[in-house]
């Protein structure tokens, strides 16, 4: 395992890892063998790299890919785009680096719109002696299906490349992480569950709303208020809207007071009604968006008078935001600026695109001081992993959200499949057993007055399953902080650990949650699905049945969830929300032969960056705790 | 009504022009007073140009742009590309030329993937006063809306700008259509209907099909051959298959017996097992597609090369061609050659993605001598109004066909909204209503065993409808003489002629079809629809009933059709197919007061290049006429 960076010519100013955080891994100068035969060039089109891999070599990566999730055979450009319609590359955020089975990952640092073609075959010396005539109807369609990978960036005349070598693309995505700093440690409540209201509610509608959440005993820990709360949206004052919201301050304290979080909506481009509408303007960009300022927030000018404009904001009790259409749109409406801007730090809109996002979040959470969030943005890029904020989509298919779930976990970037539109019952419920497995468990109602488990009568499902995350939140927590420390995504692709496994190369539709769960879900109507379990012994998770690795046919309304032979898992009663002293009663569930195993749990303040952090290691015959968080009840062997 | 052209830095070398035939129109250097503040820049990026247009001038161009019409608002890449599932200017055609309503258009001479932006706004140099506090929540989303046109074009140091100064849309077109030589001019055959076969047909099947159109009664001049034909497709060998075609010369021989000019679908890369092969590989880029060499069609070597592989399937009489595959797909497989490759002219790739098309048409036609053709092409640039190729798309959205019908006419391209897929025999004809009013009446059954008229049981309704196509022909075909002569499109969107009527402006769901005709179809499941006819008097096709201009509301089975007050339409007796020496009986519908309206047809030997054109003037007092092609019997009074 080691992380190489290989320079080539003159790189840019502006790439990702100018405004990323210091590794936590060393980086070696130089080049990896796995790279032989690269080759590097700079013409007046930019940087073009070439490498030949080998035949059954599998690619992954991109970014925030929703339309494919093996990219052989594949051409991506890396474009940030807030309407990514087709399996192009565009996404909300793609990133430059992909992972291959063979044992190493390629990131390209890079601010650029660069194409990565995983297709090519060269033109051969001479003719091939071996071609066949007859043409195979059947294969006419389909794509170039070389092994020789070009990646372009434009207009760069050099380029850091970096290798990171590992035996499992579990490894190589950690290192990855772990350049950028390591993943991000969001406070416990925001592995809570999260709901964001109808967009024209006022205040007392809010209130009525979180006290619904109460009654029915769903548990809910964060409420997001969506464009409404502003005097002036698209673009933003920034100043809530006195009809709707007369006393911001006393309606955020009164949420704070039952137990939840609140979330703001907003973007970056500033209205000129905003407060600091006229310092701002000389550090925006050339081109006004929706007749707002895009602030170049890679100033620190810049940062320090948009931050100025959140300040009232986070000082009534505002912990979180949703920074919204950070991606530009070329498609709907063609809201963005252009490419060719140029902003007051030297960088062009090309690259500010890229890192827009990143800068966005990165000012938001400074923002926010010593307290932690786990917020939620529309644009991220490279080296982003310790940035807590989740990714999220305004388009709406159930299967592309989990495409992206999968794919997120190779790019250190973490994804949401929200819950945000439903057919009926059965479709919501789906649609939340799956967010609940996700690093967000989020429902995005801003188009509906009622809770949707209300109009849609299953309220008793609904509430079910939001207390089944309640109870997984000490296993998830231990996830997010190897997350932090080791660079270990919490949720990511089976083919992260199991690459030796055919079956994993191609497997899109499950994913792991934390180290122990495989999670299989389904997707409204379908009733029945199949499920393939690496090698080894599994227990399924609501029944306990122990089940063999391959592939198993399954049936079912709940979703199927699979627990790893050999683990202690801990389970806790569920809370409706948190507070920072919150005591979890856990039962440890002990699946097969957990004579040696440990159960790892987190114990801090749940809340700020300056926590201290103490990891309990508790095992079935040690088990009693001095935690202030957790109080281990018992063991229940299965 | 003047062409300038302005030259900023130094053009690349590989431009349109560069490949475009020789003016028909003068061209003056220097700036017109229309452009007065437009500003031109060179940098690391490329060249922009920035130019401030009145608040309510219409947009209108791009080329085949099938998501829009009116491009106000809207940000445009000038990007070739098979699957154009976005409004993002990606398609089989796009042209960097827009027309505006203020009496210029604006041509961009450049091989790049440029950038329009056509809705920005500039930064102001101090906080508006007058700045709105309340949000609309309906105005939320939506795009920018400003008046500020900028244009990027990637990586080029200077650029030829060409303004096109004229009164109406339809005088800057026709302009632009002469600066590259005037429009093309199809054989009369080549105006008929015409059915590609099923793809897996041998040649006692598409001889059956051709046999079933005779006996059937319902007219056809071209049968198409799809991939099928030959010994390996998906790249191409240009062999017929021996198998399937033990003896093709007589069967195409067969065909033309019978009336039927022989299609042929192929694309440029060319399969190892290609006759050529060995000799293309200097001449081609640098990675394969689909196995196959690209060859660079703007070197004359390769089209000699290529034309040689072509030449014993024109000798057997093949007179038209299918060029498929050379937009280049990013989407579906990510079959292409990359933008970043070299071609042996010179040429980058990207550069060659969008000049590829018009370069193999031109190869092709070039091969088909004095033969004229009215063929198929699906990639098409800037300066092609010369060429005798249509555009199609995979896609098969009937409304999107019809928004390419509009908007092809903006740009020097022809397109056919083809018969693909229907549901049911009332989608089929809603479709055969459209394609009949377009310049290529074309039926792609490409998967169909059977005529789709039979398998939905609705011949008779096809037979009329292919019928009116023929009896249009010798109208038709002095559209095409006049868009061959004066540019003028044959087919166009009704803003080119009214633009003083703000109805015009969204107008795309109409079209012109020749001068005096205005078609406005229904798209199943539509019954009914409203239709816009500009000031003045109007008539029925279908029932004579005069109308005035203004919007009527239609409910029809039929396809709404109206003749402009004052036009003396030639009507012909339909013919089944077009021989060298068919004589059209013509009917004289006079429409109105005619007294002073003289109708216009062509007569020349319908086949070739070098073919004396002669055009005769009837009127309603003058109509006998001593043509080989055309015999008035009467004149009808509507």
């Amino acid at each position: 395992m080691s992380v190489y960076k290989i320079r080539f010519g003159t790189p840019e100013a502006f790439v990702p890892s100018r405004f990323a955080p210091a590794p936590r891994v060393p980086v070696a100068e130089g080049m990896p063998d796995c790279l032989a035969g690269i080759s590097f060039s700079a013409g007046a089109r930019g940087v073009k790299i070439t490498l030949s891999l080998a035949e059954d070599v599998s690619l992954y990566g991109f970014g925030l890919q929703l339309k494919s999730f093996r990219q052989n055979g594949k051409k991506k450009t890396i474009r940030p785009n807030a309407d990514p319609k087709s399996d192009s590359g565009d996404s909300h955020a793609p990133v430059p680096f992909l992972v291959t089975t063979a044992g190493f990952g390629l990131y390209v640092d890079t601010a650029r719109y660069c194409d990565f073609y995983c297709n090519l075959t060269a033109k051969p010396a001479v003719k091939p002696k071996d071609a066949a005539e007859r043409m195979d109807m059947n294969d006419m369609i389909g794509g170039n299906a070389g092994n020789l990978l070009v990646v372009e960036i434009p207009y760069a005349s050099g380029v850091d490349l970096y290798c990171i070598t590992g035996e499992r693309i579990l490894d190589i995505v950690s290192q990855y992480n772990l350049l950028s700093g390591g993943g991000c440690m969001p406070p416990l409540w925001g592995l809570g569950n999260f709901y964001r209201c109808d967009m024209t509610f006022r205040d007392e509608q809010i209130l009525g709303l979180a006290k619904q959440f109460r009654e029915l005993h769903i548990p809910c820990d964060i409420i997001g208020l969506e464009p409404g709360w502003q005097t002036h949206a698209y673009s933003c004052s920034y100043r809530w809207d006195p009809q709707r919201f007369p006393n911001p301050a006393e309606t955020v304290a009164e949420l704070k007071k039952d137990g939840f979080h609140v979330n703001l909506w907003e973007h970056a481009f500033t209205h000129p009604t905003a407060e600091k509408y006229e310092e701002l303007l000389p550090c925006a960009g050339e081109h006004l968006v929706w007749q707002g300022l895009v602030p170049d927030l890679s100033l620190e000018e810049a940062q320090k008078i948009f931050t100025e404009m959140q300040q009232p904001l986070i000082d009534m009790g505002i912990d979180g935001f949703k920074l919204d259409e950070c991606d530009g749109s070329d498609f709907t409406g063609g809201w963005t600026f252009p490419n060719s801007d140029t902003f007051p730090s030297g960088m062009d809109g090309e690259q500010y695109h890229s890192l827009f996002g990143l800068l966005y979040a990165k000012t938001m959470e400074k923002a926010l001081g010593n307290t932690r969030t786990l917020s939620q943005v529309r644009n991220m890029g490279a080296l982003a992993a310790s940035y807590p904020f989740v990714l999220y989509s305004d388009l709406y298919g159930h299967r592309e959200f989990l495409t992206g779930l999968v794919n997120a976990g190779f790019a250190g970037l973490l994804w949401s499949p929200e819950v945000r539109h439903a057919e009926n019952a059965e479709d919501l419920l789906r649609r939340i057993q799956s967010v609940i497995f996700s690093p967000q468990a989020l429902v995005n109602a801003f188009y509906l007055p009622n809770h949707p488990w209300v109009q849609h009568d299953c309220v008793e499902g609904a509430r079910e399953l939001f207390r089944l995350r309640m109870s997984l939140l000490p296993y998830l927590y231990t996830a997010f902080y190897d997350y932090k420390t080791t660079g270990k995504p919490p949720v990511r692709a089976l083919v992260c650990d199991y690459q030796n496994e055919k079956e994993a190369h191609d497997c899109s539709t499950q994913w792991l949650f934390g180290d122990s769960l495989i999670v299989a879900p389904l997707i409204y109507p379908e009733k029945e699905r199949d499920v393939w379990l690496p090698p080894g012994e599994w227990y399924d998770f609501f029944t306990g049945e122990r089940m063999e690795g391959g592939t198993h046919h399954v049936v079912t309304d709940g979703i199927p969830v699979y627990v790893k032979g050999g683990t202690l898992l801990p389970f806790a009663q569920p809370v409706e929300y948190l507070l920072p002293d919150t005591r979890f009663e856990i039962t440890l569930r002990a699946y097969g032969d957990c004579k040696a195993a440990v159960c790892r749990l987190v114990e801090d303040d749940g809340e700020t960056h300056s926590a201290s952090y103490r990891l309990l290691e508790v095992t079935t015959e040690r088990y009693e705790t001095d935690s202030f968080r957790y109080r281990v009840a018992g063991v229940e062997q299965y």
